[in-house]
């Protein structure tokens, strides 16, 4: 490490001076050329499944496949103008510092790849494990083919672990020559970050009938808002008449040149209570929106950037169409615009593939985790404050069938705070699996992801998802509720056989939350306000947040009993008492797999790989 | 690895077995005697200073030495009768499961070396990276010695990972012939388990003075009593007229074959409040023992099994004789006597080197952590009940000489439910240093150990001090105090010069209790006694534990003023107010320190050393 680090050092360094000034005053038309494979054959295309643009432009293009036997990444980035290099990575959240990343640096003569990681000021330190493995690099007309693989858990502790869910991907541009690695300072760096699922399930695609159709919902020749966020809405409709079919898979339609900007997109059918619903074509946060609209809100597709087509298990469609279902739709697109580029025209949506051979089962979407409702709330300036909603073992063994349901895809959704959500499968106290899990979970990227395995639920079962949450940049309590600045914690779940259970949620039972106000009261000789008249939330606004108000709201969440939403719509509950229901007790914890690490021979020394490169050019 | 396994296997079974049965008739006369060296020259006595005997005939005697600049440990075990192997090596709190095993096994014919662990029920595995490295077999006419090393860290999670503070070794004696690694039944095994300092510090010895004399404070001829357990009193004497001299040092005087009995020993220095105290010679929890003898409790030495010669550092010494000082000790010895041996006659103790020439400065001890009030309790049934007590900046602001103290030793203390303990210094609300850590504390093992750097503190420091207590064992609360079933949670800091401050602790301020008493009262609707005329231990013990008003009496110890004891001596206050004091707040913890790994090619594959073994002999 010590010598080829010294190596670009030994040139004289007035020299080396005057060359990096002059690339300076060309920088930006300069491409570093890589000219050689280190190993292995050109990747093929079909080699890379998943592709993702990073950054706005779409200058930058990651493609990458996924080994489960092996437990590695192969990543493939194309980089269409490389100027002196890239730093390429993983972090918590999409932060540069404690980021564990991929770097390619050139000092004007020679290149280098090295595994790298960022402490928290962002300083650059060479790995003493390289876990990042060159596998070649290949010139294109369209850049630079970069290939590297990455183990899924390397034992590290330097080194992210890349696990389900989603993974915030880092990028940064070298637009100047550097002569190490400890001298790029992060933070000037031209970068940004991209959020995908990297470890897509390996799910094979399921028979196709003969007789299947599809229809395109997507958006008409729309001009996307020079401005970084737009949801748009548009309204769409089936044909009068247009009978029960099942949907058996749906894929993106983005619309060339777009693809960095179609940021996510949902399709949802509104209510079936309302006859009609008006024509609408426009921001959703427009004020000309009408009001009628907030009754569009059951999922029928759901589409985020990274993510390909969803296929439903080959004997459950999701029905739609015929009796008692709208024909109303409304697509939701949110365009993201860091770079505010104007005019760009856009018909990106979504592709629906149906049939009228309904399959064996009506695929359904149940809602677990939390109700809706202000008494489960969070204290202002917390880190990661954890709240739990449960769907019990009564719920389940009254609207379960025999038979169970089998769970084969999950859209986990909070609102801004949400940092972390998980649903485990509890049976007889003792948790069994875990039915989707994001530890790096944004509310900016909500998809129906497929599950690796699908979940056999059975009367009986039960199924507790746990949301974590930050409040750092608040001030005051965030309570539970529809608005955005309030939070939810929920787990949609695709499943078959569908029941009549859509909802199976829980919030703690509002007379032990009164107590709570009492205690806080009492104890801190303080007033918050008491008054039956005042509303929940104004109740924890009014309370004054220290550590032992905050603990004691936490104990209170892990000991009162609850109210159990067991529906079979958000208004219609199953009969039988709900109320005051025991907190499930578990028993047996589910244990963190042990990370599986790389054999040692497999880890590459610390220190850089030198690039042969072809000559620079203008 | 698989085929050195098998190779015992492909002898015929039957042959095995008859060989089998006939060593079973005679396994207690066997030696298996080991004639190979497999690396390096024969160890010399004193390439290993530390020395304890492992079991409680002295079978079993380990030597060990501490490299820090390699962080590693290097072992040699004598085994004064091999029978068919054994197992040695470190676990949590000395269980036999979820243990990290060197393994020496024979099945008769070959044997052979291993690195294990121990599953959570007992079940052996072969470890994927081999730690214990063996360096050397050596036959002597005393027994085998096996040489063999093991780094502090191995970053094998199955690992143990060797701290300062106490480690409990196990061993266990296969007596059996046993085919494999796994056939190993480790609750069936011969076994126990021994406490040490591993990592003792790496200090040089001071210059000793030329006048320096010694006494003996030793048990008169005491006939150990046959059973487990004995606390053993004796009384000793100053002469009279006994000027103020300076403890410098002081050793273990162990009676030769008692070894493995003498458990640990203090001498402690009665009040000198009484004129005189009678003599006395006999359990300390004798009817028979004057009550008088409660009041000699101020430590001037202690030493426990593993534990050497004690040295103060060169500028200090402990103070005593002279006016204003008792002329009365107070030796203590705890025998150690499971085998249940009868009348064996024992005259250990301690050595006491002292001088006349007063060193600069005095040397003092002070008490930090908690101070022993029943209103800091501990809730039944659990595994890790948290108390921290603070010695705070106000109170060292007004104690401490503007040049500050150092602090060079350091004895942790707690009653049978202690399971670690830690105390921080922390300036400017910023955690600084350890001063001492125990993360496998010991009731059962309390010496007084030097610190591996001097500590020093200056006005304005805190020092905060937290213990840990398991109390799964037990049905009520267990509050502070002075009984054996109460707790403390002390750290007895030993420091020069000595400074009129002796006791810096505290403990919750009893309002707050008061309040929260009458929260769980009114929350649980239960009747927890809050008349004002039931003690504090019996309001603890009426309230009905539950994880709500346990998760509530943790966040008050985190949350309520504390009562701070800034004090001369036990009873006299410096001037200043002292209750109602903000709990001191961290905004900067220490980073745990990362684990240095052995390099890669360090770690040896998972195969077992086969061993070249002699004849097997009667």
């Amino acid at each position: 490490m010590q010598s080829s680090r010294s190596k670009p050092c030994s040139c004289p360094s007035l020299k080396l001076r005057e060359v990096a000034s002059m690339y300076f005053t060309l920088v930006a038309a300069f491409l570093v050329i890589l000219v050689v494979a280190l190993q292995g054959s050109a990747p093929r295309q079909n080699d890379f499944p998943y592709k993702v643009p990073l950054d706005p432009q779409g200058l930058l293009e990651l493609s990458w496949n996924v080994s489960y036997p092996e437990q590695v990444v192969h990543f493939q980035l194309l980089i269409r103008e490389l100027h002196f290099g890239l730093l390429f990575g993983m972090s918590d959240r999409g932060e540069f510092e404690n980021a564990d990343l991929a770097v390619l640096w050139s000092d004007g003569h020679n290149s280098y790849f090295g595994d790298a990681w960022s402490d928290a000021k962002g300083q650059l330190h060479m790995d003493s494990q390289q876990d990042y493995q060159l596998l070649g690099a290949r010139r294109a007309p369209e850049g630079l083919y970069l290939l590297f693989r990455r183990a899924f858990s390397t034992c590290d502790p330097k080194d992210y672990l890349i696990e389900d869910g989603t993974v915030h991907l880092i990028y940064g541009i070298l637009e100047k020559p550097v002569h190490s690695l400890q001298a790029i300072n992060v933070s000037a760096l031209h970068g940004g970050l991209q959020r995908v699922q990297l470890l897509k399930p390996n799910i094979s695609i399921p028979q196709l009938p003969r007789d299947m159709k599809s229809m395109e919902i997507t958006a008409p020749d729309v001009v996307i808002p020079s401005q970084e966020t737009t949801y748009w809405c548009y309204m769409a409709e089936l044909p009068e008449g247009f009978p029960k079919h099942h949907i058996i898979m749906y894929e993106p339609v983005v619309t060339a040149g777009n693809e960095a900007l179609v940021h996510h997109m949902e399709v949802f059918q509104c209510a079936a209570d309302f006859d009609s619903f008006p024509h609408y074509n426009g921001p959703c946060d427009s004020k000309m929106k009408p009001e009628r609209l907030n009754y569009c809100r059951h999922v029928l597709a759901a589409w985020a950037m990274g993510a390909q087509a969803f296929y439903y298990p080959e004997e459950a469609g999701l029905a739609f169409g015929g009796p008692g279902s709208s024909r109303y739709l409304r697509l939701e697109i949110h365009y993201h615009n860091p770079l505010v580029f104007k005019g760009r025209r856009d018909s990106s949506g979504i592709r629906l593939y149906y049939t009228a051979t309904l399959r064996p089962y009506d695929a359904g979407i149940m809602e677990l985790g939390l109700v809706y409702t202000p008494v489960m709330a969070i204290p202002p300036g917390e880190d990661s404050f954890i709240l739990t909603g449960y769907c019990t073992d009564k719920c389940t063994q009254l609207a379960l069938p025999s038979a169970g349901i089998r769970i084969f895809a999950s859209q986990l959704h909070t609102h801004l705070a949400g940092r972390k959500v998980v649903t485990v499968l509890s049976r007889h106290g003792r948790e069994r699996q875990v039915v989707n899990a994001d530890s790096h979970y944004s509310p900016h990227f909500q998809e129906i992801r497929m599950l690796k395995e699908v979940v056999a639920v059975f009367p009986g079962d039960e199924l507790i998802t746990t949301c974590t949450y930050n409040t750092e940049d608040r001030s005051r309590a965030t309570v539970g509720g529809f608005g955005i600045l309030e939070e939810m914690c929920v787990n949609y779940v695709h499943y078959y056989p569908q029941t009549q259970l859509e909802l199976c949620k829980s919030a703690v039972d509002p007379g032990y939350l009164h107590r709570y106000f009492n205690l806080v009261n009492r104890f801190n000789d303080e007033e918050v306000c008491m008054c039956p008249q005042v509303s929940v939330p104004e109740q924890f606004y009014s309370i004054p947040w220290n550590t032992f108000n905050r603990d004691v709201l936490r104990s209170l969440y892990g000991f009162a009993p609850i109210s159990v939403h067991c529906n079979k719509s958000s208004a219609v509950r199953f009969p039988g008492q709900w109320e005051k229901q025991p907190l499930p007790s578990i028993t047996e914890r589910l244990q963190e797999p042990s990370p599986r690490c790389p054999p040692s021979p497999g880890a590459q020394p610390a220190a850089p790989v030198p690039l042969h490169l072809g000559q620079l050019r203008r």
